[in-house]
């Protein structure tokens, strides 16, 4: 595998492997890699004959008061994971090689980014659909991997596609939890032995809303509401948002009528958690 | 040459090229198709093995009081232009076949469209540049050509392709005028024959400005000033404006230090005329 830092190198890399008539899978990423994102380079490696990840901390989808300084890095794991997981090539990039000091183009949407973790972070998901449209630009595979934790990312990507006319797949991949049902996230490591505790409510939250919604409540509040009730009884719990949507356009719904993306954003300490189900009915 | 109505057509055939190794150019236009067009096809044939023009009035780049409902329109006699200028296909699809009902994605700048024709039309480049990227994804082409004559929206293009790592070259083209120097334009089939001779007030400034840079007067004020001047002696015209910017960041310059673009827009009667000249020093 080779890890490369210009833009100029991975597009030599995939213009060679075009000529051979290879297909490409591309894993964006922020890097501190865990299995939720070797589940995507997994299912990448059997996809396509060449897969690229790429690894880095995108500065434009952080706001002011966020984690960028602090997001944790550690580049030589991540190569031994994408390496071992069958990654043809680890692009990581400065900043500087993505963003020019002058650069004021972005790509951002007007729908899908009100609600739950929109609502919250403005400016994030112009940041997301800037990155991922150069990344795509920049590798231009076939298929694209992401991970249904970040759900409203996903479909936010989805339709960036499909209005953009982008033509790449996109595969969204199941959540890979801890044993304890916590799901897998590079924050995860913020979190001390007594928040790492305390973070199995957001999991927990989700088993009850699944239970409730396979049992046949059909309010939406109803579920929200109860999973609530069980977030709150954790006390270094504070909810951001519990939030039931449609999976596809991200608008609040109060009934529970398939798809619906029941998502959540919960503070343990200081630490911003996310999880959440889909209820295919 | 094949006239064609949807994506998955164009798509097709530019996959069914680069089967065969053959390089493809881009002509986006707007249709009613004259000599201006005629010379960025010309450019793209001898440059590329293969061109596709699309001839889209692109409902999303006109403000709710514009023309986008008497846009001329003229396919049969568009169709005809490209074919005996070389083109290989000619994209033309209804609006419904490029926006969704529910497309909400855009692609826009915070930089390069606070002056000239991005202040007078407000939303005009995100509709632009959004169209653009959707034709770049759609054709991916090699090469795309566009006219000197939208100066902004060059500038902005070339931002735009370099901003979100396109990997497509961009090719701008010398404005093509008629005998008596008023530049080519779709709109000029607006003038009744008064106007048509009060238009010349546009190229006529164009080469005052000229004159007077190529003299050494090192002024952006004076230049534009005299420029006005001569404008303003024509009864039927009005200025929206005459302004001297930097031709990269299309910032206002005071002094004439190249490249500087000098862009006007004036109404003669109700249509809304552009010229523009670059002084390279």
């Amino acid at each position: 595998m080779k890890i490369v830092k210009t833009i100029s190198e991975v597009r030599a890399a995939v213009k060679a492997w075009r000529a051979e008539g290879l297909s490409v899978g591309l894993v964006p990423t922020m890097g501190f890699l865990h299995e939720g994102h070797k589940s995507l380079i997994d299912r990448a490696v059997k996809e396509n004959d060449r897969v690229v990840v790429s690894d880095f901390v995108n500065p434009t989808q952080f706001g002011p008061t966020e984690d960028l300084a602090s997001y944790p890095r550690d580049l030589e794991r991540d190569a031994t994971l994408c390496e071992n997981a069958g990654a043809a090539l680890l692009f990581n990039p400065e900043p500087s090689e993505m963003y020019a000091e002058d650069a004021c183009t972005f790509v951002d949407m007007s729908g899908l980014t009100g609600e739950l973790c929109g609502k919250s972070r403005p400016i994030h998901f112009r940041g997301v659909c800037t990155v991922v449209s150069k990344l795509f630009h920049i590798v231009a595979p076939d298929r694209a991997y992401f991970g249904q934790k970040d759900a409203q990312q996903l479909s936010v990507i989805r339709r960036m596609v499909r209005d953009l006319n982008f033509d790449i797949e996109i595969i969204g991949c199941p959540i890979v939890r801890e044993a304890d049902g916590l799901a897998k996230s590079s924050r995860n490591t913020y979190l001390n032995a007594e928040e790492r505790k305390a973070a199995l409510v957001l999991s927990q939250a989700v088993k009850l809303g699944q239970k409730l919604a396979a049992d046949g409540e059909a309010s939406a509040d109803a579920i929200t509401t109860a999973m609530k009730e069980l977030i709150e009884k954790e006390p270094l719990a504070r909810i951001d948002y519990v939030k039931a949507v449609d999976a596809v356009s991200v608008e609040p719904v109060s009934k529970m009528q398939p798809p619906v993306l029941v998502a959540m954003a919960v503070y343990i300490g200081k630490t911003r958690l996310i999880d959440n189900f889909i209820y295919e009915g």
